[in-house]
């Protein structure tokens, strides 16, 4: 990948043109083409650059919208995997002189699967190691906590509150504001300067993360990192990497290298690897060891199953699908066979003590969450929650940011009271829910079952939809489905940011439907989510270049357009609707009779 | 298409086992193969003979699910699409007694869209004319109302009456209570008689409606019928012929004889074609004519936009969208032409009778519905509701079943407020809406954003969902398109029953769940809404047979399976988790770390 596409689509959400800080965007009106641009807006500083994507109408006028896919959309940026994102945000870290740089922990074999008693030995495919500038850990010095949430309570706004303010349209202390009461959090480790600053809380953008990560039955580095841009050009705001075979290590060091968006993981993949796989064999060192591993890397978020414990275990016994979460379960396991409580929980103060260091943020995961409606909202799940509740108040004292993960499949009726209880336990941390699937019958359909829960769950306070893909309970997503996946969820956040209410959301559908109504074709496609699908989807039965202009489609053809004939009814009587409908319409029906009273054209060729 | 293939996949809706009526399916159990089997349920007369899709679990068990599919699906029926499907009402319409057969309304050539001006002249296209056994239409004997709303307000529960109450498994006596009290409908013409009885309303399963139709721009007759029986397999309960090109007549034809769900039409775009388009030349006179002519060929329910009134129009000039229905905007255009009240308002009562007269039920069209987020909820979509509120009141005086159409584009916080209304206003008269879509921004997916309004507003009361494919706004769906949009919609109706607690909803999604739990990937493809591309998805990183009993997916793989992991730890403890949780673990505990503590099993190959 070297020089993107500038018309490479990317998925969206909308700005409104009132900036509260920045001027116009950087690029000059004349070198404006037809369909997009990307542009930037810049804050008080000439390093905050916040970027966003410039619709061009053939009206004349721009649309501004949310743009997550990073420099690879930008022509005047050439990108190379190999050597990885500019370090935009290294300048505001070191600036803050509450970080230093240390040796670090050594990168072992057995940290990418590579075993002793691997008959490749103990070499790592050194073919793939990351071969961009070398890097140094850093982290806070003297173990004190650098997090975004420490710099809000102490009144600060940083560079990234300042990007994230312009990024989301509201003022800088809003997002001050909502970071230091803790409803919102900015995942973004001091190891991974090269991410765009983004906030996840319900003031702000329903935001959406989608998975990759290789299993042991399948996929490569390659495809990982291109998995990850796929997902971000599509619209993901974080991509969490769920590695489970060989090459986590290095897999995780390129993705993380090249990507825009906030990294997440679950340290325990990694922990359980190096046990071999044998759950029982897992212990607070290895665990421990490989969340400092991770976090010199540069994750940004990490899922920590701390919840589920060792008394929560037999409520699951008479559950329809036992434990579904592969951290849940691996924790529940290791439980039982040491009759002990979670070493997760047992050292949860000292683990918030290493994220405080490199501002790692919190996803408390929800390892007891339900895999079939039948489990929904049950004893297990909400026990679990509790528990959450009580670390994620732990977490706050150690100034850890913290997010909360939710379900899972919940029937319809069944959805508010888990954000409503969520909000209420965990005093508004924002909450990141998979799904919720609404049914179970539609295997191959999961983005829909569950597209319909998170559209709900979101508009009612979820800050951050885990996406599912058509994939979902049968194998492992390829790029089609990842597509499928973000664009789905995509429609789900922003179908709540417009029931939310949230400024300017609807400046979007508004532009669009405009275009419809004036049969602006490109426009209408250049303003689509997926401005490829919907152009090949009108060409399929009109390709002629004609039929872009054309007052009508394929749908109902050109006598039966309820919009043309609407138009021709504005035309005709405009005007007189709207100043005196009444007498106007008394003439104008005499006028419009006189002239033959079309009310639609014939075909155009 | 002759003999059907047994194990094509249809969509389907849960029936519990708890029969009110009638006895074990008609498959005797030595001819069951894996997979699924057309069954019949029978009622207290041997030619009450309900079809249900019966789901052979290799557990032994079976699953009886609601089918749509029709004769195609039974392997013991030879279907013909030039004879058309058995009249099996036939005896129980003439049994009552209270119609007659009468020698019915010329068929002329300009119902095909066939004019003197023509260049091919004024013959019909013999070779498409319908094949079939000669029929004579039948209508209510001395013009009275031969409908089921009347039967059910005399305290009659007919054949049709029973056989729903089998289907959705409730008692006939509530079947009656609901269409006697307009709560429901029953579509189905004295000249439909293929049909398989089918209700609609809020106490019964949700239903789903898709759109098919020729337009002037594609598709052939072949094309429209085949789109029919493609669209029931997949689950569509009703199907509406939108068709506005030629041969409007003999495609209807075609697609009623070989059609086991009701259809429904909009006799507007056939009058508008008489009169060659010219809405302004529309009169009472062509109209009455074409709802008789379709009414003699046993159009189940008709769409009437009667609600759209001349002093409605002005209240779309400030509309982002304008009027968006076709019927909606050919009669605004007429209204004004003439500056006179809608013919259709204006001659409702005669119109009444003459539906009641062949059992057609009104579709009370919104043709001022929303079409766009900015046009929701506003000023002219509830005047016209108020006056669709006034003709459900007539329609009802004259004995004629009625539903009420719905929006159309709207937010989700908007929804609630479109299906209170809509009750309270037509005294609890069927909703039957048009999605609503979400969101304006993600034309190629307006199936998603439809989808999800379509699942909220069926959860809180619409009887039925009209599909949207993803190829709304943009051109006329293929096959792909229509079983998309059929599933989508099967998902939306199906979520809102778990959410309404239809009583056994839930068992479909049990039993999936539970296949899913225990690994039986060939029960879980066959209870699947869409069996072959569960299957496909599942093989497209799997396919060895081998996997098809593996205890895990491509997904997770072997190791970080947690259903897996949850299935050994309740095998290893299960027993005392259940009796005795805490005393049960210790012991357990125990024997599982002498057993070698493992909680998975290597790769099976």
């Amino acid at each position: 990948m070297t020089t993107q596409d500038a018309r490479m689509p990317v998925s969206v959400q909308p700005v409104s043109t009132d900036k509260p800080v920045s001027a116009e965007p950087s690029v000059a009106p004349e070198k404006r083409e037809p369909g997009w641009h990307k542009g930037y807006l810049t804050g008080t500083r000439p390093d905050i650059q916040v970027p966003v994507r410039q619709v061009h109408l053939t009206t004349g006028r721009d649309v501004t919208l949310y743009d997550t896919s990073g420099p690879y959309t930008d022509p005047n940026v050439t990108t190379d995997v190999r050597r990885g994102l500019a370090p935009l945000r290294e300048n505001w870290i070191i600036g803050r002189g509450d970080t230093e740089e240390y040796s670090g922990r050594p990168v072992r074999p057995e940290d990418d699967g590579i075993k002793h008693t691997s008959p490749r030995g103990g070499l790592r495919n050194l073919d793939a190691v990351f071969p961009g500038r070398p890097r140094i850990p850093r982290r806070g010095r003297d173990g004190q906590a650098v997090t975004q949430l420490a710099y809000a309570r102490r009144g600060d706004i940083t560079p990234e509150m300042e990007y994230i303010a312009i990024r989301e349209n509201v003022s800088p202390e809003v997002v001050r504001e909502e970071i230091a009461a803790g409803r919102a959090v900015m995942p973004m480790n001091v190891n991974h300067p090269e991410i765009e600053p983004m906030i996840i809380g319900k003031r702000f953008l329903v935001k959406v993360n989608a998975n990759i990560g290789n299993s042991a039955v399948t996929s490569s580095i390659e495809e990982e990192v291109d998995k990850m841009t796929w997902a971000t050009k599509w619209g993901a705001d974080t991509v969490m990497d769920l590695s489970t075979g060989r090459n986590i290590h290095t897999t995780r060091e390129w993705v993380l290298r090249n990507s825009p968006v906030p990294i997440g993981t679950v340290p325990l993949y990694q922990a359980l690897e190096k046990v071999d796989g044998k759950a029982e064999e897992l212990t607070w060192e290895v665990y421990k060891d490989t969340v400092i591993e991770q976090a010199e890397q540069g994750v940004d978020y990490m899922t920590v199953h701390a919840g589920v414990l060792l008394r929560y275990v037999p409520m699951t016994a008479r559950r329809k699908t036992g434990i579904v979460s592969r951290g849940g379960s691996i924790m529940a396991a290791w439980c039982l066979a040491h009759h002990k409580e979670s070493f997760l929980y047992e050292n949860f103060e000292e683990l918030c003590d290493i994220l405080a260091s490199y501002d790692v943020t919190y996803s408390l995961g929800d390892g007891l969450r339900p895999g079939s409606i039948a489990d929904a909202n049950d004893e297990a799940q909400f026990a679990e929650l509790r528990t959450l509740g009580e670390l994620n108040t732990i977490a706050k004292r150690h100034n850890v940011q913290t997010m909360i993960e939710g379900p899972g499949h919940v029937p319809m009726h069944k959805i508010k009271e888990n954000i409503d209880l969520q909000q209420e336990i965990c005093e508004e941390a924002p909450f990141y829910t998979l799904g919720p699937l609404t049914t179970d019958v539609a295997p191959a359909y999961d983005h829909i079952t569950s597209g319909i829960g998170a559209a709900m769950i979101a508009w009612w306070g979820t800050a951050m939809l885990c996406y599912v893909t058509p994939k979902e309970h049968l194998g492992l997503p390829n790029r089609d489905d990842v597509k499928t996946g973000v664009i789905t969820y995509k429609i789900a956040a922003h179908a709540a940011d417009l029931a939310k209410g949230h400024p300017g959301a609807q400046d979007w559908d508004d532009a669009l439907s405009d275009a419809r109504f004036e049969f602006r074709w490109e426009d209408q496609f250049n303003l689509a989510m997926d401005p490829d699908t919907a152009r090949d989807f009108h060409d399929e039965t009109l390709p002629a270049d004609g039929a872009k202009t054309a007052h009508f489609c394929s749908m109902c053809g050109p006598k039966f357009c309820s919009m043309k004939i609407s138009q021709d009814i504005r035309k005709e009587h405009g005007g007189d609707l709207l100043l005196d409908p009444e007498a106007g319409m008394r003439q104008k029906s005499e006028e419009f009779a006189a002239s033959g009273n079309r009310v639609y054209l014939p075909l155009a060729d």
